[in-house]
């Protein structure tokens, strides 16, 4: 399996393209297209907030067939809590483009991003159909990455390319950021906080690949929090054309080889998106095990991953432990804290629940001024273990949510 | 009842001291010192975080004789993580207090704040132990409010004057934030995030004032958050000196007037609290209603209060309702987003679920700019009801936590 990052390779069976369409006030890319030549196996997963965006809404609808042709995002407008306006501006876009590509209208998933409570200005997108789909090119996907961007300080892509039974496949994965990252998927009920895409030229069956994302962003975005919150607007798709002629597995298992380019191609987004996480600095893979249960373990993580003050003590690179314990005692697991040891990069600050000293501490700093570290927490004997990747909280995540409307 | 703001009063039977041990490095007060003439009636409710400091651990044990003589607060160091080591420090520490004050070594209560992982450094205090003694005054305890301050901008002391049976009585609060405030008290297995202390002169029976004081906490401390951490330390602490003479009431309830100058004070406490939660600019009393219990409702008033999205959006003073109404919709909370109405001050901003328009956010923002005001979320016409006081979150938060050791 070769993984690339950060760039885009044509994937046999899609057209991508981007444009401004004037929702964005600063006149930004904020209209994309993906289209599929013959209607693609689709599997989806989305927010499990309660309140949920009319995309979505629709999105949901439209992924029981198993099959679309395109999916249309556009960034600058989440069109949530718009009520029944906001749906039939959903409808009135995906038409349009159904109409220009030639498919049914249900085969056009909408996904949108941007501020709650703004209705979707449908005149400024359907006046932009016509060009949207004549731009449409096998290279176009990086305009696809640009066109969905909010608060990202860059595009998230990336691609991998492997071989099921010889014969070799591609898959390419584009995603945004970058707040109200929180996503917690799973298969039946899933959710995120995010938009991410991956199109990909393998076979197989509609309920093999959707078991194969949510068990795919179970391991990746499921573990990835930005600041905990989680939006109204979370959508992960994955599209397959079959145009590589692969072994399409089991209608229950994707082939092997696909499965882990899902996983991997997931895991570099969930990480591009937390390092681009508003306002962050550093991006921190964290550790937690020791305790009863994956879950407990995950749970632990997941409170600490969250700690404002966690979070604040990695934007100062104070290797301010205690807060780490802190939040471990909070997240009702049960441990012995006096069992307790952490080790950030490969500087162990606490054994026995207590401070190995300042020298461990100095140590400690000096791994903390990189912009990608490890923190192992360990809290005990316990089978248990989980990670989350996490961000910290400066004056620029203040900068970026104090006047975000405008 | 008449309440009474940061101003002490004399409660008969108690004296108050406060001096700097040098136990923080800039020199301020960091020692105080609370003694009753007799060994008074005393309850606690203290931090359910799995990870105990030790002056909690020794409070718990020697709270279960329902009688205390003395309550002996440092600030600068939490005595937390510091092991067996710590353990003896507070030991030590206190047992220096009894001696000079003639009483039992159970009969004073330990508590700590301030960083966590730094053994208590007992020798600095023990040297002040004569001097924290005969500067005991009853007019003592704004001595005693400063010294427990950490990163506090402000002493936070109340006082209420009632009486029961036509007998008058007075209750003196003192407390500190101002970080890892998230109190969630119970009577049982209680908890909270900061320190706080009642003293009263009336009679009391040992479990009807601890039953009193966890039923006070739940109303007040328990729906308050700054940052939604939870510390090592909490500590709710009431002394009750009987030398009002008041009617105790039974063995199972305090006085309605007494339980009401404790919920009285406990609420202006924990007000204070959040109004100076560290890098704080504004107090918002969060409302929610019309969901199915009232701990449903709590449960929502929780996510939104501890929300980083909507917490930046109030330090913009913008009306971003979208992210008020995302977080009710992960509080795993069943509601129908279309019913939710959202009020800012007298500004309805959401209706039916969607926005009312730009003039209603504009007389909403006019609300944000002052330094307290409510907000009112409504779900739908369930019964269940709760609220959280809360607070901004601002480049001062991140000022005051990404270099607090030092």
């Amino acid at each position: 399996m070769h993984l690339g990052l950060d760039s885009a390779i044509p994937i046999p069976g899609f057209r991508f393209a981007g444009l401004s369409a004037g929702i964005k006030s600063n006149g930004r890319p904020d209209l994309a297209l993906a289209v599929a030549d013959e209607p693609a196996v689709v599997a989806g997963t989305l927010t499990t907030n309660l309140v949920r965006a009319a995309p979505v809404v629709l999105t949901a609808e439209r992924l029981v067939r198993g099959r679309a042709r395109a999916v249309l995002v556009n960034s600058g407008c989440a069109n949530a809590c718009t009520g029944e306006p906001g749906l039939a501006a959903a409808r009135a876009t995906t038409q349009a483009i159904a109409d220009a590509i030639g498919a049914r209208d249900d085969e056009v998933l909408p996904a949108s991003t941007g501020v709650i409570g703004a209705l979707l200005p449908q005149d400024k997108i359907i006046a932009r159909t016509q060009d949207l789909v004549s731009s449409l090119a096998e290279d176009g996907a990086e305009r696809f990455a640009e066109a969905i961007m909010t608060t990202d300080r860059s595009r998230k892509l990336v691609h991998v390319r492997s071989s099921i039974g010889g014969r070799p496949f591609s898959l390419l994965g584009i995603a945004k950021g970058a707040g109200m990252i929180h996503p917690s998927m799973a298969p039946a009920t899933p959710h995120a906080t995010m938009l991410a895409f991956l199109f990909t030229d393998t076979n197989a069956h509609p309920r093999a690949l959707s078991r194969a994302l949510g068990r795919a962003a179970d391991e990746t975005f499921n573990c990835a929090s930005v600041d905990g919150d989680t939006s109204t607007n979370d959508t992960l798709l994955a599209f397959a054309s079959g145009r590589a002629g692969t072994d399409a597995g089991t209608a229950d298992e994707v082939p092997t080889a696909l499965f882990d380019a899902m996983v991997a191609a997931c895991e570099q987004l969930a990480r591009m998106m937390v390092a681009d996480g508003e306002g962050s600095q550093h991006l921190v893979e964290l550790h937690v095990r020791g305790v009863a249960t994956d879950e407990a373990a995950r749970r632990v993580a997941r409170t600490i991953a969250t700690s404002p003050l966690v979070k604040t003590a990695l934007f100062g690179k104070d290797p301010n432990w205690g807060r780490i314990l802190a939040a471990a005692g909070r997240a009702d697991v049960s441990f012995d804290p006096s069992a307790a040891s952490i080790r950030i990069g490969d500087a162990t600050i606490v054994e026995g629940g207590i401070a190995v000293g300042r020298e461990a501490e100095r140590r400690a700093h000096e791994v903390m001024v990189h912009g990608s570290y490890r923190i192992d927490v360990v809290l005990g004997r316990g089978p248990g273990k989980g990670r989350y990747l996490m961000c910290d909280l400066g004056y620029d995540y203040v900068r970026c949510n104090a006047d975000y409307r405008s």
